[in-house]
């Protein structure tokens, strides 16, 4: 039997926040996460992880969702924030890492993957707040770590900390994924495009809350949604709305029909559909006929054929809104995702260790109820042999994810980088017993 | 008979054309005309006019419709256009300038009223497009003098030139207001209610273009609309676009039922009303219910009734529609016109003059079929028991105003610049006569 | 010059008075008033009138708007209301009638023409209405003369009176059209195109009410209303709204788009616009998605550009609305109304004879503010060579056209009479004097 | 052991189908089964039951979803066609039968229950309509057997002639409830509240068809579906919709806008929830603001904390609308289910004597997806201490429940009749054995 992997706990705990922290105060949206890629990568390298960035991990024509007019400017926000411009220029222009700890023994290869993007919240200006209280709230108004990426980035720093210094005891290879872009499920297929998973044996991806309790693992979540996210472009003709409003195109009140009518697509026999429009903007002057309109949104099924029922409702809704005010429409895709369905193996595996490490309640199912871009990733480590899982460490919220008010419980980073320490002693175990 | 005022017209001309030109190029949009005013105010003082800033001709609880948010990046953008940071402090942060030319001569006090300000509309791009092929379209995107305030603010340059070189002829005062804010119609009550205008007898004022020919005076333009702009602010609950739908309120889809039902207001039978959104911003991040939303807005009516009536039920819908979703509504006036009449002396008066000042058609009455927020300052003068007119110089036009192809025809503002002289030379006339 | 036309004042108000009474209890909608058509033509019969029904006067083909599955109800309605078999025979399921009193002697052609429909409409059942509290309240539920067609049936009657009372002193011919379906203008055109106006050369028709005073007689009513009427058929796919509400292609969910959207139309430039959905009925079951949606509406501008521009929005959205939800759409024209000019020469002729016939108040002009079905009839009447005016025939109101608290002041239908019976003396003295 | 029951299930299965034809024929909506009622009680008078009407077996006031001045003409219709004026008498309005058949030997309550009343559907005029190629089409216009209660009626009938005929082999007391109402889960809870059922050991109750094919038995349906009926009024103002457009109230526009806001409530995150208007009704004359519209909806949920969301803010869009067009609203209940939940031990039951009863598959669970006015009565006999059950009995079908075309196999009724004889004879020897 293999030695255990040792570390001392207090101290990695300490750390994680630390990095949690830092993670929170520099947010960075989707595609614009060049200080945060530069923070890690920096980390790794000293922890002695070969590093992968660019093609070498993204297939560049299956990204999707990306605004080219934001990377110039998050690359000297990023700079001006203390990124390595050395590092930067080897991203060339974008973002996320692959880092590969290879043992020199034989084993299995083994992937974990943790999502660095924030999302576009206005964090809460409360002084209640606790990040605002103790002092590491967003630096970038518009911009928060109000879904939790922020530990996935700092679980995945304190896991590569404790591989290095447990580097001797172990076997195989391990890749650590800091994964751009999974807001909006964008990077996903990218990534999995590229081939860099191809040759992982285990891969493991979790996220933290999800309503689910601290102390509470849930190993095999179920209903991870399909989804497309998608933006309408609208254009119509300008005109002065006083003097000859019969002139006019309006493509903000097509825009508006569209809204209305896409949260009134039908409801499905077969399962769970969402929609959601959650941007909107549209028009110029006040006493102009708006002539253009942007609306961001996405559909969501419980399986592809649901998600495609919406989908399809939300182009059709587009053309006819378009046709009533006698505008143009372009539909453009902006992300997707495809489900999500766990190895059993592995699932047991988690069901074995989980009291282990932290957790005082290890349950099997529950729903997970959103979208999820690991989808890709398992879909292709599972189509070319290896097995793959996703689960969920709980943490108590201060308010629901993408809420401005949203906080984790931080003591809940460190179970979730035992667990992962626990799969790799246990599945090193089984393969040098076999 | 007083000796004609004289000028070397074509010179003037060309002069005329570089003033619209560079105010073209530098277009500010309203409460934001740093640049403009000060330019304006720095060839004033050259001529020899008094003037007259802030407070002395603004009265600024009156103020509506002004984003304080701007005005800071508006006073940086104009120093960097290379504004006179001397002038700029006199301002106050308030724009505009009321000039003044006392002959030291018994006579009637006259004023003219010249707009400033630009309109939110991005200018064609398109190489046919006259001031991009010659080099001096707007340099700041998204604004554009595209309503012809670069024009008025050229033809009051003009008038102050003639008036300066010939100032030993004329008697009386002349008062040359530069007015900022006229889109929208935010400022024309602060102007009026400052009293600067108190003490004139004859006030005249003027609108290029308008669907009017080159060539073409309209003297005594009717349906001037009464107008009210408006903000509505949506403030509802974020959530989980995918997880829990139904712990959102939808301030988006508040904002759309809002703007359909707004342009369902029904016509009124006592004549025109007008309804227009004509901006709306809402939401954040594409998988979150969309927690706020702002609405720019305008009603217009041929009366005051008629812009009560649809105003009120904008105030309806706005309350309806928060109450439809479950969110918050907050419901900001940002302008208001109210009509506009003139006085059948000067009406007379222009129609005389007109044949002598490069006009080959002069008719009486033509509808104007907008706002205008001369309004204010026609009844503040006549309410003081002076006379005052508003009249349309005809110009071809490329496009209707706050299009993104507007351009003028720029051979026209030396008829507007003689226009005003005659009308002095003829009152002084008629003064020295009595 | 001839002998003035005489009758007894008095008696003649009292008989009008009773007509109009009998005709309000029996009111009949568009094309169903076979008892109406049937009283009057009894009526005619015995003062010697010859009488024209069905293709003599209606061009079949041209007939809008009649729903034919209702003809059969309403003729056995007449029946049970003790209208003549015979005459309903001659009728041949189409109501109207032309009246000619040919006397023998060379003159002019004159008509006159009444329009007899009532509108669907509940009259109140306040004990307060008058005709309820007299006892001749409607029979028919939802039907009711609150338009004032039955004083107009009553004034015809009454002309034919005086007319066959004084037929000796008459010369030329004189025809009384009661015309059917003047309600949604589904009849006009089909009467001019029978031919049976070609011959006519001096044709009059007025209208009580109007927002006129008693007392007041309007000569030259201006702004008649260019108007279509129309259905819309949606037909959609049910389906059972709980277990599967995605099967269905929802019918009422594409009516209420289409009507939000229609109501919607922007104003136009050029003048007053109307757009109005009356009825609508869609689905049958509660639990079941609407298949089928029947929607009854109209537009009206000002001139004839002005409703085709609502028209065409009309067809655009009933297309589009059926895109929306996957249903299909069928349009159906259901009347049509072109305007209205008067001769000069007439409305002369109503000034001057106006203050003679019991008016007070003569005036020229006033909004009329409305469609009306002769518009077709003068503008064949023209084309023809003739001379034609429609008038307003002032009466003090309980409530608006078309309320069902709607009564006229009665006591204004002997004006009505006296006014024809002047135009007839004053235009034979014209003739005979030439 | 006691005896088998026994019958000729060929002779049998023909009445079942002669029952269904006539009872398909002559369909009756909720609360006018008169003819039904009728008819069914006269059969079961002559096998010996001993009937209940009215009072007996409904609590009046806890009816819903009445239409009284339907009721009349109900009764008039059924008379004509032949219904037995005695028996109408005895119903005093109120449709719906309980029969007993007390063997007068000690034993258990058994209770069956069978609906009645046809749906709002207008039956398929094609062709290829099996009922109407066979001549047993619906002789009412706009109602039809679409649900298969025709069914239903049919077995409780072929039920009731078993017992009759094996009375002598049985014991403890049968009663038949034959349901008015069922439809729109208008009278489950005034039934209940009678306390007709009170006694019971052993309910049961079934539906044919519901997406179960032919030969298989669901014993124990999953996820009967919540809901609340209601109707809105909405009451506005007329107007004339040419002349002052501005005046009126539009109650229809307030409709639409409640009716495309409702098809609008956001999905929830616990679970299924369904909303629909079935029926819209509105307004009068082409040319009037529509004053009156009436709609008919409902909502549903997977649970009753579901639907209590869904109605909470159908009654909040009621207000919104109103307050949107300045119209009143009133919010009528029509009609509620509360969900149903199966007793173990009668499911248990089902599965044990499913096969030997004409099933070829005999399953456990399924959705059954809709709602179920049974809940209440499966709700008052498990408070009162006895068992309850509902299952659904497979029959193929040409369409799905309440589309037009809809038409079962009509084979399966024997079945039907076959497991509740089965499940008599087994629990009868439970009983004994004990």
């Amino acid at each position: 039997m293999v030695n255990k992997l040792t570390f001392d706990e207090q101290a990695l705990s300490q750390r994680l926040m630390n990095y949690r922290r830092e993670f929170h105060r520099y947010p960075e949206s989707a595609w614009c996460e060049f200080f945060t890629t530069g923070r890690i990568a920096g980390l790794l390298e000293n922890l002695g992880f070969e590093l992968y960035f660019s093609d070498s991990i993204i297939a560049r024509d299956a990204i999707m969702g990306r605004d080219e007019t934001s990377i110039a400017d998050a690359q000297q926000r990023a700079l001006s924030w203390g990124a390595d411009a050395n590092i930067l220029s080897k991203m060339n222009g974008v973002t996320g890492i692959g880092a590969e700890l290879d043992t020199g023994r034989e084993g299995p290869v083994y992937a974990f993957r943790f999502d660095i993007d924030a999302v576009e919240v206005m964090e809460s200006q409360d002084d209640s707040h606790r990040p605002r209280f103790l002092g590491f709230a967003s630096l970038l108004p518009g911009i928060a770590h109000a879904c939790g990426h922020d530990a996935h980035a700092s679980i995945g720093l304190g896991l590569a900390e404790v591989l290095a210094e447990n580097k001797e005891k172990l076997s195989g290879k391990i890749k650590l994924l800091f994964q751009p872009a999974e807001e909006g499920c964008r990077a996903g297929k990218a990534i999995a495009e590229s081939g860099w998973l191809d040759d992982v044996d285990y891969f493991f991806a979790a996220h933290i809350g999800m309503n689910v309790p601290s102390g509470t693992l849930v190993c095999d979540p179920q209903h991870f949604l399909c989804s497309s996210k998608f933006d309408l472009h609208f254009k119509g003709k300008p005109a002065h709305a006083g003097i000859e409003p019969n002139a006019g195109c309006n493509a903000l009140a097509a825009a508006c029909t569209a809204v209305t009518q896409m949260l009134a697509i039908p409801r499905h026999r077969d399962g769970m559909t969402r929609v959601n429009v959650g941007q909107l903007t549209a028009g110029d002057g006040r006493n102009v006929i708006p002539d253009k309109a942007i609306l961001k949104g996405e559909t969501r099924g419980e399986n592809r054929d649901l998600n495609n029922y919406m989908y399809q409702h939300v182009e059709r809704i587009a053309q006819a809104s378009s046709m009533m005010h006698g505008v143009n429409v372009e539909v453009h895709a902006q992300g997707e995702a495809i489900g999500l369905h766990n190895d059993i193996e592995l699932v047991e595996l988690l069901a074995s260790v989980g009291y282990g490490c932290g957790f005082n309640n290890v349950i099997r199912e529950k729903d997970f109820g959103a979208s999820e871009d690991a989808g890709y990733l398992v879909d292709r480590v599972q189509a070319k042999g290896g097995k793959a899982i996703y689960c969920m460490v709980g943490s108590d919220l201060t308010a629901g994810h993408h809420n401005g008010d949203f906080d984790i419980d931080e003591s809940r980073m460190l179970p979730g980088v035992k667990l992962f320490t626990a799969v790799i002693e246990r599945l090193q175990n089984r393969f040098r017993g076999s």
